[in-house]
C-alpha cells in the first residue's frame, strides 16, 4: 500500500496544481469573453455578509447562503475592488505556476510592484478571501500560506511533494521536539501510520510532556501542538489525517472559554471561513479540560476575568453552543466563574495528566 | 571526527547531569551542616536588584555585580522565600534525576502537591530565577524548559541525548518546514555541518521563502525562524552553534525598533538574565532591516506608533545602544518616524530579498 501511494503522490500534487490553474484560467477566459462581447467584465462573488452566513447542521459548520454579489468594472464604485481581485487572480496564477509560496503580507507588498493600490493589508486580506470564495478553494491552494508554526510528532510516514523534495519521505516520530507544520507538510502525501488517534493539545509544554511520557506509543497517538488557537495549516493537516487515514481527533485545551473555543474552531471552523470546507473536522471531540473537570478533579483555579465572562455570554448566542457539552460547560464556567490551566494537573504530579487524566478522557471520548 | 563526537555525546550528557546534581547536593549538604552546627540554614543569592546589574563591556552583556543577599531561615520575613527556594532546589534535583522536563507553569502547580505556597506564578517564576543565580546555571540545566517553539533548517547533523533517543542522529535539512527547537534539540550533541553561517530570521513566512529559495545551499547557511523575540531555547542553540561549530550568526528582523531589539537580545541577552552566560551570542550581527535600508531601498513603510517612538527613546538610555549602528539606526528611526517589514522587499518581487538584499548584507556583515 505504501509504495503504490508513493507512486501516486507526485501525480496528485501535479493534478492539484493543474486543477487550480484551470479554474483560474476559466475565470480569466470569461473576462476576455466579456471584453470580446463588448461587455464590462465582472466577477460573481458569494456574499460573505452576515446575513448570508448560516449554520449548517448537517455539515456542522457555518456555510454561505445563496446570495451572490457582482463586482463589475461597469460600476465605478466597484472598479477598484474589481481591479484588485483581477490582479490577485493573475498573481495567484503566477504563484501557482512557479510553485512559489507567499503570505498574506507578501501579497500586500507585491501589489505595489504592479501599482495596484491597497490602503493597507486588511484591504488586500479581504480581497484574498474574496478570491477564495470565487474559486471555492482555500488560499493555500494558490500558494498563500500562514506564517504561524505549530508542530507534530508521531508515527506517521509522509512523502513530500514540494519542488526539490518530491519523493522524499519522513517518519514524523524521529524528532522528539516535533516537526514544524508548514507548506511542505500540509501538501505532503500521507502514506501510512500505526496510530489510532490524533491528540491536538494547546500548549508546547504539554506537547513535550506527552512526547516524553510516550503518549504516542502508549496510546497509539499522533500528537499535535496547536500553540494556542490552531493555525490554518494545522487545521488543514488535522482534517487530512482524519479524512485520509480515518483517525479520530480529540482536542485538549486549558479549562477556560478560550480553550473551549479553540476546540470548536478545530471542529467547525469560523464564520469568516464559511466559504471553505478544508479547515474543519466536524467529528473532532473536545475532551477537556472541561469546567466540570475543574470541580471533579479539584484543580487549582484562577478567577475568570470580565473579558472571559463576556466571551461566555457571546458564545451562548452562537448556534454551535446551543446544546451538548458545549452548552453545558459554558454554563458551568459562568456558574463557577473560575478557570484552570492544563498544567494544573501537575498538582498531582507531573505525569498525572498522562497517567490518569488522559486515559479516562480517551475512554470517555469513545462515547462522546 | 563525526564518530568520535558521537561516542562522546551520551557521556557528555551524563556529565552535565552529574554536574548539576553535584551542585545541588552541595547546597543541600550545606543546609544539613548548618542544622548540625545549630545554625539557622541560609542561602546566599547574588543580588538581582537594578543597582547590582551592570553592563560589562568586555563580555558585551549585562552582568551582576558583587552584592549578594542572604535568604535566612532565621529572619521571619525571609522564611517564606527561603522555604520556597529550598523546595525548588529539591524539586530541581528530582527533575534532573528523573530526567523529566517541566515548564515555569508546571513548577507553580507542582508546588501545591507539596503544600508550598506561592501567591501566583510570578512569585514562583522569581524563585526559579533566584535558583539560577544561586547555581549560576540556566533553568534548562535543571529541566525547566520554555514552552515556545521556534524552528531550524539546514545541513546540521545532531545526536540526541534525551532518554529513549540516545545515539539517534538527525540531519536538520530533511524537513523543509523546519524542526521545532525544544529540549531535545538544545541538549543534543552538534556533530558536524557544511554550513558557514547562521541566519536568524524573525518571521515564519520569510523562513519558508529562504528554504524555498535554497538559501541554505546557495549561501551555506543554517536558517533559524525565531518567531518574533527569540525564545530562550533558540538563543541557547544559537550560542551553541556559534561557539561549538565556530559559525558566525547574523540576524534579520523587521525594520523597526522591536526588530532592532530582537537582534540585541540575541547578541547580549536581557538585564533580567544578567546572572547567566548561556543565552548570549556577543558576536551576533544585526544586518537589517535597518532604518537606513528603508531609505536606501525605498521600501514601503508604515508610520511608527507612539509606543514605537517611546521605545526608541527608552533604548537610547541603554548603554548597549550608545554607539555604532545600534545608536545610528535608532536615531534614523526617530528622524524618519517610519518603519518597514521584511516582506516590504516583495515590492520588488518575491525573491528580491534572497536574490539581492541578502547577498549585499552577507557581504557587508564581513566588515561589521
Amino acid at each position: 500500500m505504501k509504495s503504490s501511494k508513493k507512486r501516486n503522490s507526485a501525480k496528485k500534487a501535479q493534478e492539484k496544481q493543474k486543477n487550480i490553474l484551470e479554474i483560474l484560467k476559466g475565470h480569466g477566459a470569461k473576462i476576455y469573453r466579456d471584453l470580446d462581447d463588448g461587455q464590462f467584465p465582472k466577477f460573481s462573488i458569494p456574499s460573505r455578509s452576515v446575513s448570508n452566513i448560516v449554520y449548517d447542521k448537517e455539515l456542522r459548520q457555518y456555510i454561505l447562503g445563496n446570495t451572490a454579489s457582482v463586482r463589475s468594472s461597469r460600476n465605478s464604485s466597484q472598479l477598484r475592488s474589481f481591479t484588485q481581485l483581477m490582479w490577485l487572480a493573475f498573481f495567484a496564477n503566477r504563484l501557482s505556476q512557479e510553485k512559489k509560496s507567499s503570505t498574506l503580507r507578501d501579497v500586500y507588498y507585491s501589489s505595489q510592484a504592479f501599482a495596484i493600490e491597497f490602503d493597507d493589508q486588511s484591504e488586500s486580506d479581504n480581497i484574498i478571501v474574496d478570491l477564495e470564495a470565487v474559486l471555492s478553494k482555500p488560499r493555500e491552494d494558490f500558494h498563500i500560506f500562514p506564517e504561524e508554526r505549530s508542530s507534530i510528532f508521531g508515527d506517521l510516514n509522509i512523502e513530500y511533494t514540494i519542488p526539490g523534495y518530491e519523493g522524499k519521505t519522513m517518519n514524523l516520530s524521529n524528532h522528539p521536539d516535533g516537526y514544524a507544520i508548514g507548506p511542505s507538510l500540509t501538501t505532503s502525501e500521507l502514506l501510512d501510520t500505526s496510530a489510532e488517534i490524533v491528540i491536538a493539545i494547546e500548549k508546547g509544554g504539554l506537547f513535550t510532556r506527552f512526547v516524553e511520557e510516550q503518549v504516542d506509543k502508549k496510546f497509539k497517538a499522533i500528537i499535535i501542538n496547536t500553540g494556542g488557537q490552531a493555525p490554518r495549516s494545522t487545521r488543514t493537516l488535522l482534517k487530512r489525517i482524519h479524512d485520509e487515514m480515518s483517525l479520530p481527533v480529540i482536542v485538549l485545551t486549558d479549562g477556560d472559554v478560550y480553550g473551549e473555543h479553540i476546540a470548536m474552531v478545530i471542529k467547525s471552523g469560523s464564520a469568516n471561513a464559511a466559504h471553505l470546507r478544508e479547515l474543519t473536522v466536524p467529528d473532532a471531540k473536545w475532551v477537556g479540560v472541561w469546567a466540570t473537570d475543574i470541580e471533579k478533579f479539584k484543580l487549582p483555579t484562577i478567577p475568570m476575568t470580565e473579558s472571559d465572562i463576556k466571551r461566555c455570554h457571546d458564545l451562548k448566542n452562537d448556534p454551535r453552543y446551543a446544546d451538548g457539552i458545549w452548552k453545558k460547560e459554558l454554563e458551568v464556567f459562568l456558574r463557577i466563574k473560575r478557570k484552570a490551566e492544563l498544567e494544573a494537573f501537575s498538582k498531582y504530579g507531573l505525569t498525572n495528566i498522562t497517567d490518569k487524566y488522559l486515559p479516562q478522557k480517551l475512554e470517555l471520548a469513545k462515547s462522546l
